[in-house]
């Protein structure tokens, strides 16, 4: 299996597209230049493809090791989590203040699709800390902050998120974990959660989990959840590790994939927590948490959609099978690489132009992030919040299900060597399919985009991007011609809205049956819109990457672009034979 | 899991639509009747659900075991195949001349969707003989029948078919094994066989392999290819097994999903083989067994559809996850069943609209198979014949796309429970992944419909087809709401069928291009098509199930047809954006 990190692409979309000057107008990345950027990337892309991406089929195959109560982590992990330590890959975006490297969050996420693609169960044990750590640095008292954070950012401690339990996942409100206050401020948190993420494993010297539970009198529901922080082992006053907490594995999952990932089941038994944050609170806590996770998800499966482009690009290069039609590169050969057959061509082309386009809405939604948290000017911290909450949702599901499609297609290029294990490709659609449902399926994350995201000051905000992209189309429509298909695309998105918000006033349920595919339909839509905005940016440009993107943007708006015409036809007039069914109908 | 056999259903299609009278017309038929019928698919469907269904996840967690040049099939597989030859399940459709039972083939591939979902990698031990049963039965001189085919009949022996070698899967124009004639008429048969399905195992006493190979001096190409029988073990004069032959099992597959399938290289080392047909006149002879072989792989699709929306309803209607939108089940209680939230009726109704329709599909084209095979007028056989010719990609690419998308979505259903191996759900996924890949990947498959079944006598059967299918809508416009979608759609795929037919003389490698979107149009409006053929046979009929019947086209119609604008678009107005790169543009 070969990567070669798109650093190339990557730089086009930051220092050209986006421009260098608006990553530094963020402040406290004021002096980033283009030229260390590029170097982090180029160094991070070699350390995903040397010390990553070598270990990840036999990460798949040994799988992690649950023995007496202890997890092991497949071959390899040890060294390279070391080595990933060392490299200071744990603190790209983390604070100076403790020990972070200060970049911006779009680095982070830039880097996270390299991670992401070379070695997705490898990734989860620090990208889990990674988002501990921001929720710890927002939300944790001071004591809290400096007796933790400074390990997780070195590595050298890693953090877990502990929400779902056996009777609930995607509805937190019916979480029953329960936590007493003790006299001296901490809390005896008791209660067994299931799908922890790196819950247990043999990388660091201490794992902190972050633990929803209810406190004795709590409310019912989500307003009664707080939040904790629970150290599998306890510090003493000097900060040093001390005696076992009561956080016992209780087994780990055998699952499809990600199969060097330690997904464990806990037991907490009265184990020593420290409340985050206020009462009650925690359950909006851990959801802004979530949120950027979310994005990070969607990131990873847009890195296994590339890494399956390449390999499957490769193998069509390599591979002769049948002879191409005319002209044949060479008619004395007995058959031709595979790549010359139209339908290899059209396969690869439709991952490469949806990769290319959803990395510039990831990101512009990254930037967004930066912008959210650092700008100086309230507004466009506002704003930006407003953005990225409006395509959460979106890179969330559509980057993951351009990961478990695009796996599939590559996949298919490979015909049945695609379908033994040995040369990969199968494993990276496993790896792929859990993006589509952790942290909130695709399906609750179309609900989240249709019943939060279209009203209010959200709603505003798609209206006023809405325009803007109405804007660029106006000027460029006489010169550009992706203009017309994404300017019909967007009609139909903004009918499809409008049609979504009146149903979510006259009858919410026929707006929810219709989350899924107005969710597909948006992020289709926003991507054309991307490419328009790419195609505009360099217009005046020449040379082969330049005509290479406009040919790629062209595939994306005549082969990918007109699902959006079934999309908004299934919107805006299939609610009433879906509403035909009752739940009775499904018991025959 | 659960399977419950659709026995229902297929009783509707076969007794209802299609009509017993249709069965009974075919030589060989006549005395078949309905209750009968029932019965034996109530019979069929329970040893599939008592026996297969309970050994299917043993059968993957275990695999195949390959030991010192020996296969070992999973536990279990043993003793189901001994219950399977007892119930006198392998010769469906046999010939009653070798002791088969002399049932239509339709009633074979009914069966064989209960099989494929109950234990797919089960169902290839069998289902390999079976094809090797026809092929001997069609084109073997009468001596060697006389010796295969009623053991293979009886279950005692089984059969392979060895078509790829390590350099040659798609293109069999590029096969290297060799075949020298000895002095008693036999030859010695020498070459390495890859990816062949139940190419060694312990559930038989012998096995016969149907090997391709060239005899010294045939002409390069497809045209010098020949097809022999090779046991594994040979056999004395009187029958009895004699030696072992000269077959080696070199190595087992490792793979995605169907483990308890053994998927072999087999190393033939001068061993003696028996010619089948003439000379170099293999490949045409292998095909036909193929293109067989392919309706029942798109068949194997189905039953993985069918059997993971029986388990996404199950846990549907069980799991309690979140408030529905108004109006509740119940508004007293904490969350309701999932199965009450409309994305998820969503996702449950587009599996279902799907395999009814494409069951219907199916009953049609393999009631074809029958007609082609034995009808007493040779017109009727011409005809089903090309009927058979023009759906063998359809069913095979279409259904088994289905299989794969279906069992995603069930998966999906079940959420983070669904991704871990406990509950099956992705298991059903990673067997119905090879579907799409083998005898043929789907993309062979759609070059097949578009370069040789849309001209010539299959093209003229395909325009008889939609006359049919426009004088039908002309009859019940105005009575059945299906009509209208389903006929804007064959006015869709006709103006792309046009479309192709041009592209085919003037460029074929647009037409190529277009390939596997236009096997999809195709097949969408086909199965809209048997929609409407269905709602007007029950027109009259009141009563739960027709009700639902119609429910079901409806949402078909509105959820899932409109697809085929989208398709229709891309095809006729996106190969100039394909033809656009040249390979070079994918070196970068």
């Amino acid at each position: 299996m070969i990567y070669d990190a798109p650093v190339k692409d990557m730089m086009f979309l930051v220092d050209e597209w986006l421009g260098m000057d608006k990553i530094n107008a963020v402040p406290g990345h004021e002096d980033l230049d283009s030229d260390v950027l590029q170097f982090i990337l180029e160094e991070a892309g070699k350390f995903c493809s040397n010390e990553l991406l070598p270990i990840n089929r036999e990460g798949d195959e040994h799988g992690v090791i649950f023995d007496n109560g202890v997890v092991r982590t497949p071959p390899g992990f040890k060294e390279a989590y070391d080595a990933l330590v060392a490299g200071g890959w744990t603190g790209i975006d983390a604070d100076p203040e403790y020990g972070g490297q200060g970049l911006p969050k779009l680095v982070q996420y830039l880097i996270d699709e390299m991670l992401g693609a070379c070695n997705l169960a490898f990734k989860l044990y620090a990208e889990l800390s990674h988002a501990a750590y921001h929720l710890l640095a927002n939300s944790a008292s001071e004591e809290l902050r400096k007796r933790f954070i400074p390990k997780m950012v070195a590595g050298t401690w890693s953090g877990t998120m502990c929400l779902s339990e056996p009777h609930c996942g995607s509805d937190l409100s019916l979480i029953k974990s329960r936590a007493k206050l003790n006299d001296d401020g901490t809390y005896q948190v008791t209660g067994a959660k299931i799908f922890v993420t790196s819950g247990d494993h043999d990388l660091t010297e201490n794992i902190i989990h972050l633990v929803l539970a209810r406190i004795a009198g709590a409310p019912a529901g989500t307003r009664g959840i707080s939040l904790f922080a629970v150290p599998k082992i306890l510090l003493n006053d000097d900060g040093s590790l001390g005696a076992e907490n009561r956080v016992v594995t209780a087994s780990i999952e055998h699952k499809m994939g990600i199969r060097g990932s330690a997904t464990c089941a806990l037991n907490f038994d009265q184990a020593t927590g420290y409340l985050i944050g206020e009462e009650n609170r925690g359950l909006s806590t851990m959801f802004r948490m979530m949120n950027m996770e979310r994005i990070t998800i969607g990131i990873q499966g847009l890195g296994l959609a590339e890494i399956a482009y390449q390999n499957a690009r490769h193998y069509a290069l390599e591979r002769t099978q049948g002879k191409a039609p005319a002209p044949r590169p060479d008619d004395r050969k007995e058959s031709d690489p595979i790549i010359f057959h139209p339908e290899v061509q059209r396969m690869l082309l439709s991952i490469r132009s949806q990769v290319e386009g959803a990395r510039a809405m990831a990101v512009f939604a990254c930037h967004h992030v930066d912008l959210m948290g650092k700008s100086a000017d309230e507004g466009v911290r506002n704003h930006a919040a407003d953005t990225v909450a409006l395509f959460t949702p979106i890179i969330k599901s559509f980057l993951s299900d351009l990961g478990v499609s695009s796996t599939q297609i590559a996949q298919q290029v490979f015909g049945g060597h695609g379908y033994v294990r040995e040369h990969g490709m199968e494993q990276l659609f496993r790896d792929s399919r859990i993006t589509t449902i952790y942290e909130g399926t695709n399906e609750i994350q179309a609900l989240d985009l249709v019943s939060r995201k279209l009203t209010g000051r959200v709603g505003e905000c798609a209206d006023r991007l809405f325009q803007s992209w109405e804007t660029l189309f106006e000027e460029h429509r006489d010169s550009i011609d992706s203009v017309e298909p994404a300017e019909t695309a967007l009609i139909r998105l903004r009918d499809a809205t409008e049609w979504i918000r009146k149903k979510l006033e006259a009858d919410e349920g026929l707006a929810l049956g219709a989350a899924k595919n107005y969710q597909r339909l948006f992020s289709l839509t926003a991507v054309a819109c991307f490419w328009v905005d790419i195609v505009v940016s360099i217009r005046e440009k020449s040379g082969t990457f330049y005509a290479t993107k406009r040919k790629t943007a062209r595939f994306y708006m005549q082969h990918v672009l007109p699902e959006t015409e079934a999309l908004h036809k299934v919107i805006t007039t299939g609610s009433d034979s879906l509403a035909d069914f009752s739940v009775e109908d499904f018991s025959h």
